[in-house]
């Protein structure tokens, strides 16, 4: 199987047409890899991710962990020299003095089994890292600008949206700019390469933007946005209950089902500036 | 939010309908909560998961682990008492004389960190726990039956299919009859559950069965699969490089893009009896 671009393979495949049919063809897919993440010599997590920006998924991943909190405490992200999988391996170095509490035995995702195993419970603890969003009266999107974000967010996708086997999170500014882009096989990956692109920029806290991803809104997925103290969420497909309740208590607005020109909205709508509808 | 159903919850929600007016109505949301699991007093995984056949979703979860082969090495799988949260728990006690490698640390789904990292060399630690599959030559399905799974599957999910956020796995027959269905928000859940039904009711090897995914055939549902002996997969939707691989090299039949009357297969065709296209 070939690369014919980073992020995508080929392979052979039938595919059985519509009138029953066989084509002998040449399929485009999705690479999926899996990454681990070492902060100096210790693994702190592995994840199945599509190659490509890995830097900026550790970084991402780091701060939604609560492990950094300013691109001024990470000194370096590289490979490790020597070794035989390095593309599949991201090294962080902490800078000086940064210290980190390492205790990610049995973690899933951003939960860790000690921080009381309940949704509600959860959210509690994720409060204590990251406060809820409290931001200036101004901070709205307009209806307008909403319904447009899902086409952007295709437009910026470029290429790999072919394969039909990726997830897509944008991060876009009030006027509906696209301010980054990133793919990933996986929905939390893909939050995490365009939430730490903009960390590593010294864009956070992204207290101004929107993020948009193309699959569905679960608890994660808002935890992360938190992280990066983003105020209002998109989804073009359904939320969990954990997501809704989660961007209720954190001051989050939460958007769902965005398939313009109709949408959701679960939580602090006093965000969105609604438009009059046509009589 | 009260629940309406096991695994749904519902929430007020304002809807932007095509006109551009507002509806307020409540929504039907998929429960997301986490669930620990333990075997022993030792905490193995944290998973976020809708509730409901939990007991299922641990037993599958060890088995595509390689933790444990057959039922008869479940002693009891219980909720622990007078702990409180624990209906989001559930514990495993083996039975007596089965030996754990309990090595998990820093691993995510089945990819621990000392397999050595690239896909290639998953796939064959994984194949040291599970052998490739070799099955009898009348072991195959028709494209009659493959294009009627889809709306089985559907059929058998009920009402979960409402809210838009959940993900199905089933298990059929060569013939096409449902054996097992499963829901999560989740899909490697749904696939655990699943297959862990099967494997408590002393169903494995599912040697003359088809797995079926309502979302994407990744590197996990494959490698799942494998571990219940399940010689063919299909997913609606797309795999990724390493999933086609790894049933490559293992034995199994991937097929993607289900969606009847159309579907593509990846992998060992031979399990696949072609109809002549009508002329």
């Amino acid at each position: 199987m070939s690369e014919s671009a980073p992020g995508i393979g080929s392979g052979p495949v039938i595919r059985r047409k519509q009138d029953g049919s066989l084509d002998y063809q040449s399929d485009e897919l999705t690479v999926e890899e899996p990454l681990e993440i070492r902060v100096g010599r210790k693994t702190l997590a592995t994840t199945m991710r599509t190659p490509g920006h890995d830097e900026e998924l550790a970084a991402g991943f780091l701060l939604s962990e609560g492990i950094v909190r300013t691109p001024s405490q990470l000194a370096n992200i590289s490979r490790p020299e020597n070794s035989p999988n390095r593309e599949n391996i991201i090294v962080v170095e902490l800078a000086a003095g940064v210290k980190v509490k390492l205790s990610s035995t049995q973690r899933y995702g951003t939960i860790s089994s000690s921080c009381g195993i309940c949704g509600k419970n959860s959210i509690a603890a994720i409060q204590q890292n990251f406060p809820p969003i409290a931001s200036a009266p101004d901070v709205r999107v307009t209806t307008e600008v909403l319904v447009s974000l899902p086409a952007l967010l295709q437009k910026h996708q470029g290429d790999f949206a072919r394969t039909g086997g990726i997830h897509a999170a944008g991060i876009f500014d009030l006027s509906g700019d696209a301010k980054v882009v990133r793919e990933d096989i996986g929905r939390h990956n893909a939050v995490d390469k365009a939430i730490g692109r903009a960390f590593l920029d010294g864009m956070l806290p992204l207290e101004r933007h929107v993020l948009l991803v193309s699959g569905r809104a679960s608890f994660e997925i808002v935890q992360k946005a938190l992280s990066a103290a983003l105020p209002i969420v998109a989804s073009v497909s359904a939320p969990s209950t954990l997501a809704v309740n989660f961007a209720h208590e954190c001051g989050q607005t939460l958007i769902g089902f965005l398939r313009p020109p109709s949408f959701n909205i679960y939580s602090h709508i006093e965000r969105v500036i609604m438009d009059a509808p046509a009589v």
